[in-house]
């Protein structure tokens, strides 16, 4: 579908700014400065930065994002809410803070639902309209762009249309250029969102841009969307990754190639969303939140594919198995290889890694695969193990280190405290190298004392982190005499990898992980 | 709104075959019958258990389900595909795997995109629909409720509607109760599902039921789902937590209470969906998954409220602030900051356990569980650490056993073999026991030498054992410096119990919760 002025849809990112209420995330200054430059690459028209005044972090955000940012696809917007109820637009905080914040445009929040009004406001509708009107009308004579995000208008419009639509046209006959409506609460369902955006662009008509903000409490957030965009709205709010207090903002990982690759709606400009998948994995990075691995168009199985029989009908015809093709979002195919793989699998899967394999070393890892997931291995879940795997049928091995031997003690004090030690002896060329670390568990004191004992030779291996840590114990009924499996997922903020090691035991299991885990890392780092 | 016999809508759970797909979990036979225990408390109509034949573990979880499981609400479902091309039903191996598995019901999976049936079978569309109809004639001859899940239906439908419709006749002719219509690639949009339900829907009637398969690949599997009830299905397909291959199945614990509790179907037995949120965590547990805590619904965080959000506000006016009441499903209004601890609930369990508290031992209690869960305990899961917790609070202390301290040490020695041998110092009274003892990791060693320095005091012991060891390690932002969670399941013959164990360090996890282990052992063997 080619596309037209008619079909652009703006996308407005709140990551920074809606996103951080997240439980559990704290960024820095310098975090929201790196998303922001992250979110101009990707090319989306609006970043919301923060609420200047709410936060002093955030004035703090919205003076050096001035000063330092180069921003050349997106338009920087600082969030505020109406003037205080029976205040002035003069002398109100809030509006002062949203001008010093200096940014072109502003986007305010405005009550929608009578309830809100009247109750949590404690102040009359008249006066309700009254703040929308005074605050627009404000912030547009000081030569601002003005967006309202309508809060709560879906249930207040669902109550009591009359004031929802009231609030609407006090915003527009003052100058907003955008009506958001808001589903704060999440509960909306699609068939809902349809029929009340249409009504509202019936009233508004041209006058101003309908924006759509929705929360996935109804795990509809993106079908509520679209379904707004269906019915005419023209600008989306969401966040990267769905971040977002209680259960996420509407997840524009997912939307914007929706709206761009199935309904021929523009989103991004020209060549912008092949980075999706980079940038959504990066500002994953940065917030030190892992990615789901489920997460449609971006996650690392979104175009996974099992079942070995397919594998050959896949590679003739990509659309018969995949809703898109992966590229247009920087994503890819992937193999998904696991014992009931047939030659074929481990054949592309050979290709994907670009090694060369033949039929002997093609024999030789369908042998291993089958013995090492017979003791519980699962090298589906461990994609760099899988690739050592099979460049030790090939004939590769790792030359970086050798170890000789590992040693980990874990003592509890009498006084009740408890302290770790590793101590590693590692051979790196003809040097024998000898350190001990402590760590607050033995995986981490290992992984420090190996890390200590390989730093001068390989610094590389200072940008690899761990990123996550998973046990499984298979066979529960033997307990602790079972069978531990443990995966460890690495990341050296370009590339992500996880590992696998079974054994009886624990830190066995969990040390050959971590030595896989760096030579990987050391494998890719020299690519 | 009140239901009638219009407003069901059948819940078809395939979490067991479909949402096993999920990379990076495989489950055990046994924890198949634990989760078809769940789904069956839960209330779903049908449990597709998995396919005969195509996997021998799932032959034995037929055999071990009919001999075992003693389902109330649930009915049992295997399933399979239709014929071979070319071949005879009579001689067909799944057909007969999957009368084999002798259940009431089967649901076998058709081609209706004449591409597959063309290409991936490489034979005739003719054969392709006499595929279906042979099938479900001899299925339903042999006294089964045959289902046909149309595989790539909205795909086939979008390009040749002609052979898709052929394909649904097949079935109904032959006498299938339920036409599923299955977005096998997950690329289908709301108002596509809308259209194309509603059209077979006038095809159909009410010869068969229709139901609706949808994968989430367009972060949209919950809204096709609603979106084809509304458009006449009254049969819906879907995992717990939305497991499955890619990006994952349609969610039932979203779609569930969107269906009951926004549109007033009914999905499952009266009272049942209050057991939604627990039922949901219990199977991440079983496949050690972790539960997203932003999960509609169910969710750690689905109804959190951050600070600044005034709590008073949210208590008298809940439905101003919340879309729905969070004990519909189980779950609960958590206060982020402000943590809200139920003082009814403690007084409940310490009559249940006879223990006598007054105020202040429950006071005590609660601000025990603030903290403790707070630092990652999880008490839920953990009855005999509660009790003792309880015990605690009311001046109660074990004097059983005191440990003086404990030494555990594993070394990869120069072969590569691990050893592992923990010495702990414990007095019994005023006897020191110092004793040593090598076990296959960590746990199983001082395991065994705890309990060796216990034997001569306690021979009780010897009737309890470790059933199974889980570690979950919690904020995998920093791996291996996170915090470990170790649950340990024991039982001694009569009765079982479980402690926790939250440390930094996994071995003073573990040995947390197996010294508590212990003592409650102690504790109810004199009872």
């Amino acid at each position: 579908m080619s596309t037209t002025q008619h079909d652009m849809v703006e996308v407005f990112d709140t990551t920074l700014r809606d996103g951080l209420q997240v439980e559990g995330v704290s960024a820095t200054v310098d975090d929201k400065l790196r998303i922001a430059e992250q979110l101009d690459r990707l090319g989306v028209h609006y970043i919301e930065g923060g609420w200047p005044g709410a936060n002093p972090k955030d004035v703090e955000f919205f003076a050096r994002a001035n000063a330092e940012l180069r921003l050349t696809t997106s338009t920087m917007v600082a969030f505020g809410s109406t003037r205080r109820p029976r205040g002035k637009v003069d002398d109100d905080t809030t509006l002062r803070n949203l001008l010093d914040a200096n940014t072109s445009a502003v986007c305010i929040v405005a009550k929608s639902w009578d309830y809100h009004v009247l109750e949590a406001l404690q102040t009359t509708l008249d006066e309700g309209a009254a703040m929308i009107a005074d605050s627009v009308e404000f912030l547009k004579a000081n030569g601002r762009l003005v967006m309202v995000d309508m809060e709560h208008f879906f249930d207040g419009y669902k109550r009591n249309p009359e004031f929802s639509l009231r609030a609407i046209e006090a915003a527009v006959v003052n100058g907003a250029s955008h009506l958001v409506l808001c589903d704060t609460n999440g509960g909306s369902l699609p068939h809902e969102v349809s029929q009340i955006v249409a009504d509202v662009k019936r009233v508004v008509g041209n006058d101003a841009t309908i924006g759509i903000h929705c929360h996935d409490d109804t795990g509809c957030a993106v079908a509520n969307s679209m379904a707004a965009v269906l019915a005419g709205a023209r600008h989306v709010q969401g966040t990267l990754n769905g971040l977002g207090e209680r259960t996420g903002n509407c997840n524009l990982t997912t939307v914007i190639p929706n709206l761009q690759i199935k309904l021929g709606m523009q989103c991004l400009p020209e060549g912008r969303m092949e980075h999706l998948t980079a940038v959504s994995h990066h500002v994953a990075e940065i917030l030190n939140r892992p990615l789901n691995p489920q997460a449609p168009y971006v996650g690392a199985s979104a175009f996974a594919h099992k079942a070995g029989l397919h594998v050959s009908a896949i590679k003739r015809a990509k659309d018969a198995y995949e809703h898109v093709d992966p590229e247009l979002v920087g994503n890819g195919t992937r193999f998904v290889v696991s014992e009931m793989a047939g030659r074929a699998t481990i054949e592309m899967k050979a290709e994907e890694l670009g090694l060369p394999m033949d039929g002997p070393a093609v024999n030789q890892v369908i042998d291993d695969l089958k013995r090492l997931e017979h003791e519980g291995y699962h090298f589906e879940a461990a994609d760099a193990s899988l690739e050592l795997l099979m460049r030790h049928a090939s004939g590769w091995s790792q030359q970086y280190f050798n170890v000789e031997s590992m040693r980990v003690i874990t003592d509890e004090l009498p006084s009740g405290d408890f302290s770790t030690e590793a101590t590693v002896k590692v051979w790196v060329g003809d040097t024998r190298h000898v350190h001990t670390a402590e760590g607050n568990g033995p995986v981490n004191a290992i992984d420090k004392a190996l890390r200590t004992a390989l730093a001068a030779a390989y610094p590389q291996l200072d940008r690899v982190h761990l990123t996550d840590y998973k046990v499984r114990i298979l066979d529960g009924a033997t307990a602790t005499g079972a069978v531990t499996r443990v995966l460890i997922d690495f990341s050296n903020g370009a590339r992500s990898w996880t590992t696998i090691g079974v054994s009886g035991n624990i830190i066995e299991a969990s040390w050959r992980a971590l030595e896989e885990g760096l030579v990987y890392g050391l494998l890719h780092a020299e690519a």
